[in-house]
């Protein structure tokens, strides 16, 4: 199954038998003091020059996401949106738990973007998916409900077929949802990787939907947290995984999936493998 | 399923609940001209050398192969078996396809060393079982038989259950028979990766034994060696992949199974990785 975006030029295919597709996770201010101060002043140099940088590292499609403290969402994410596309002519991944910024920030997104995010909860079911459905676009569905995250895979499983069928309901392809199982700390708990990939497997094989996920959360308060981030994405894309959200800078992260792309068949003859290690990845 | 290996002072576990099994390929003269060249001479100062800085760097078990032209192996292996019983107390793993060889080091190794190994050849698993049954060892059992490797996961399947069978009708138990189901390159098949994930999950889950592998053939005529071995470990580890014999000096490739051990739920609180983040690995 496939999942099709769209940028102002290019179409970027998420899918089990196209390579693995890169989300650019650094278009968010958490942790990063200079890009909430400069969001905080309606300043878009720091957003601008964050999507260029990434799309030339090899981003599919650029996360955008502005939530901080200060910054006016509703004003601040369509503004933010309406430069990223100005700046790359690939999809973008409208991130926000405000429903009217993404609502506005729709209004000035060319193509067709994904929304980040719906989740189990009844509440945002019933506002985000009409959203949806009326702009045409995709959807991340977070597998998180009222009681919060599920500590057992077979509970996101549930939670996934539950958002899935409220897509269904109003006209919603299953093509057009993007499941995130979502993944806690392993330093916090052991069984957090078997966890998220016991249910992106279940995910895959149960519901044949494509699958995301925020690359870095696992390794959360560990030291060498791309190694270890880096050593999870494997295992994840060999579970099904079929696009995360990550820094497309860290060229660790873009050797790792350009070697995961090529041992899970997707690259034949190496070709792109050896067209990035020519160019210096 | 546990396999119990014994040194002169150290017994290794392999199986799916205890970490990651690293088996060190160091000594092997293939590709290795000085290690050759002083085999030819009988002299063991690099077999002692190599031994010693592979459980050093934390190798559990040390493979010892002398195979090479002008190397008289069944004079040579039993000598570097002593030599390597005598430098480290670790577990030995005897590599070689010649049979009186492999009897003459067997009656010098001390504890419960591992043969490597038999095939799904006819003559080969009536020669090798008897002597494994006989000295209480265990054995490596290579997916390969008169037809050469399965291009198909299935017949790997099919040929470890021959393995298995075998070795049970002379009273060898299926937890001293470790299937080595075998990589393919992947410059030469697109597929061979996919082939040996799903060969190495039917072996986990419908027999139940433990697996290794040479960590390095997958990525035999590529560039950039060190990161498809790496990116493929973890996908091997998470499909069931017990052990690997690999070059234990390579610190990415220790990193990615601390990583891997980590993620998979065997290294309860970070313990062991956090204790060789802070030894510098």
């Amino acid at each position: 199954m496939h999942t099709t975006l769209e940028g102002t030029a290019k179409t970027v295919l998420i899918g089990s038998e196209v390579p693995f597709v890169v989300i650019g996770e650094r278009i968010n201010p958490s942790g990063k003091r200079n890009l909430a101060e400069s969001l905080r002043r309606g300043d878009m140099s720091l957003v601008r020059q964050e999507a260029l940088a990434q799309a030339n590292a090899g981003a599919h499609i650029i996360d955008v996401n502005v939530t901080a403290e200060g910054v006016d969402e509703e004003a601040i994410l369509p503004l933010a949106v309406q430069t990223v596309a100005e700046a790359v002519d690939i999809p973008i991944c409208i991130d926000t738990a405000d429903f009217r910024a993404l609502a506005e920030s729709l209004d000035r997104c060319p193509g067709t973007p994904l929304v980040n995010s719906v989740t189990g909860e009844a509440d945002s079911l019933q506002t985000v998916l009409p959203l949806v459905k009326e702009r045409g676009c995709a959807v991340i569905g977070l597998c998180v409900d009222e009681d919060g995250v599920p500590a057992d895979a077979g509970k996101r499983l549930e939670i996934s077929q539950r958002m899935i069928r409220a897509a269904e309901e109003i006209g919603i392809s299953k093509a057009s949802v993007i499941i995130d199982p979502l993944a806690t700390t392993i330093g916090a708990d052991g069984g957090a990787g078997i966890t998220t990939l016991l249910a992106i497997r279940a995910i895959a094989e149960e519901l044949g939907v494509n699958t995301t996920l925020g690359g870095s959360n696992i390794s959360f308060g560990l030291p060498e947290r791309s190694l270890i981030n880096r050593s999870f994405l494997p295992m994840l894309i060999e579970a099904g995984l079929t696009s995360a959200i990550v820094d497309p800078l860290d060229v660790e992260i873009r050797r790792t999936i350009a070697a995961a792309d090529l041992l899970l068949g997707r690259d034949e003859y190496a070709e792109k493998f050896l067209q990035r290690f020519r160019n210096g990845w």
